[in-house]
């Protein structure tokens, strides 16, 4: 990594493959010699095409998705999709079962209750400042809820899904938008898998929607064009000018992690990079992980010094060392490392280094 | 322009600045020496915001833009704000009235239509296949019509509006996704503008919504977070995570329109390229433009040959020859060159010269 990069602990939109980057900087003028910059590129043309087909024929091979799965780019991140899946699932009964694990779960259990649907909450873990993941069973959900909505991982606090619930013939929707492509998931447990890039993929601006084919088709008719998944579907994620570029940069991240091995290459990284971060933090005496061992996340490394203080003193002099966005969210305080695919080891090693120099200093 | 760059003449996305793509480029794996790129840049990190507020500050300076209107920046393109504009405006009576000039116009009426509002097409040019520009007054206008929707320049036809509607007390909407920032507009005219940016202005993934304030805050409260203007006015852009890159592309674009003396000197220059290919064609007696000429638009030039197969002929050797996407829109046929404001006047000059080779050849 070139010396003058800073290690980037965002929660997202966070750092992407060094050698992707710099594919795309090469070809940001010319793509391939075709005479335009992907930026310029129009969505119709033969070019495009292909960029697009490849990039969804790409994730299909690292996911290991089945061809009953229908997979689309839509814009509007997460919080449109928030709206979108109960557009789109919730027609029979109306009825929606959320486990509350998070913020976000959260904003997606209050949007649908928004829209009107027949929103609960079947297990929640915010009395405790959401520091554990609540383990559900089929008799936690109502029998004629239409979905069960979970989020994988919880960006905000260092919490993941130990397991995939067993919701039996109710489809289970996951919002994996800060875990995807980090562990090897088994698609077919899921209705639909749907995951913001700007986290662990590639720049804002899309989230790709993994759909199971008969859960579509059967969006009421006055429902905004935009929101009916099965539109994207039937056009190929092209119904209209798609977010093109975050689109050709998601099939470069894809095609990436083929190279190295595939999701399951990258998930013995992943493990190797957090475990490494969690031994050294909870076998100090000066920092503390608040997280249930066996929830915690992969991505998102919550950590505090128990001073506030001194805990915003050690963003503000980590920022100085380039190891920037260390501050955990602005509704929890403390620190948080994000530490999605891209981010290399030696950026874990910069991390060790720095926090037992700050300890040495202060403590 | 580098010689292996081709004249992209794409109805959109389409051609960059040069001069902004290479600042984009050189500054891709390190944004100024932040020691991150644009691409992996958190949309809460001080330098982001920076980025956004200096995109908006730089639009309201460019088009001259009252304090009274709100600016943002929305993912989902111009079918997103065929729902949204309805959704936030069509709040008293549900009357809206839509001038149909061409296909983006009549889907905006569908839109609203299929949302259950009480559409009514006041006047159209779809029996002359949109050749020109209805002329309306307020007469034509439900006098409780909660708005009027025009589409000011019409990409598949080669119009444009050739005067502001006068609406009286009745917000006018304009869709200007493919003509923002080729002329001074006087804003106060319109309750809302909007634009898709990937024609004019920068890479798919954004509209820019430039809304009177006095419009806001209206929407229904059953409605999708996300399409609620007051959510993207309220947190400047940043309700969730926006399409960061594009915004930062765009202010690009706003700063070098300003750096070459603003919309004045764009439009100087829009119509002297329009001009002269214009008058090539009307002076030819193998090429006709079938626009009526008083509408007929600056951006997007459409011609025919009169031959199908020597029109298809056409575009493929020109693809060769370097001249990009010059076939009509798949609905229409024949030939449209989208001179944009990216579009150097190099690129007109090769177009007409390419054409008479053409002619000489075929004729």
């Amino acid at each position: 990594m070139s010396k003058e990069r800073a290690y980037n602990f965002s929660a997202g939109p966070s750092m992407l493959p060094l050698p992707v980057l710099e594919d795309v900087q090469a070809n940001l003028l010319n793509y391939k010699g075709c005479g335009e910059s992907v930026l310029e590129m129009s969505h119709r043309s033969a070019e495009f095409k292909e960029i697009l087909a490849d990039a969804e024929k790409s994730l299909r091979d690292i996911m290991n998705i089945p061809d009953n799965y229908k997979v689309v780019f839509v814009q509007g991140g997460g919080t449109l999709q928030f709206a979108m899946v109960p557009m789109n699932l919730a027609v029979k009964s109306g009825k929606i079962d959320f486990v509350v694990t998070g913020q976000w779960a959260k904003k997606a259990y209050k949007e649908a209750e928004k829209l009107g649907f027949d929103a609960k909450v079947i297990a929640s873990s915010e009395d405790d400042v959401y520091t554990w993941i609540p383990k559900i069973t089929k008799d936690d959900i109502r029998p004629d809820a239409d979905y069960v909505h979970i989020c994988f991982n919880n960006t905000i606090y260092g919490t993941h899904y130990p397991y995939i619930p067993d919701t039996g013939d109710i489809p289970l929707v996951a919002d994996m938008s800060s875990c995807i492509l980090s562990e090897e998931i088994d698609v077919t447990k899921f209705g639909i898998i749907w995951a913001g890039v700007q986290k662990n993929v590639a720049p804002a601006g899309i989230a790709v929607a993994i759909i199971r084919e008969d859960l579509l088709g059967k969006a009421p008719a006055d429902i905004p064009t935009y929101l009916d998944y099965n539109v994207h579907v039937e056009k190929d994620s092209a119904y209209n000018t798609p977010n093109t570029f975050s689109i050709y940069v998601s099939g470069e991240v894809f095609k990436y992690i083929k190279s190295i091995g595939g999701v399951a290459e990258m998930h013995r990284r992943d493990v190797a990079k957090a475990t490494k971060l969690y031994d050294y933090i909870d076998n100090s005496d000066y920092y503390r992980c608040p997280v249930n061992k066996e929830d915690r996340s992969l991505m998102n490394v919550v950590f505090v010094i128990g001073d506030e203080a001194v805990e915003k003193k050690f963003v503000s002099e980590a920022k100085a060392a380039g190891l920037h966005n260390l501050g955990g969210h602005r509704t929890v305080g403390g620190m948080r490392a994000s530490i999605y695919n891209a981010m290399p080891e030696e950026g874990i090693d910069a991390l060790i280094e720095f926090m037992e120099k700050f300890k040495a200093e202060n403590k």
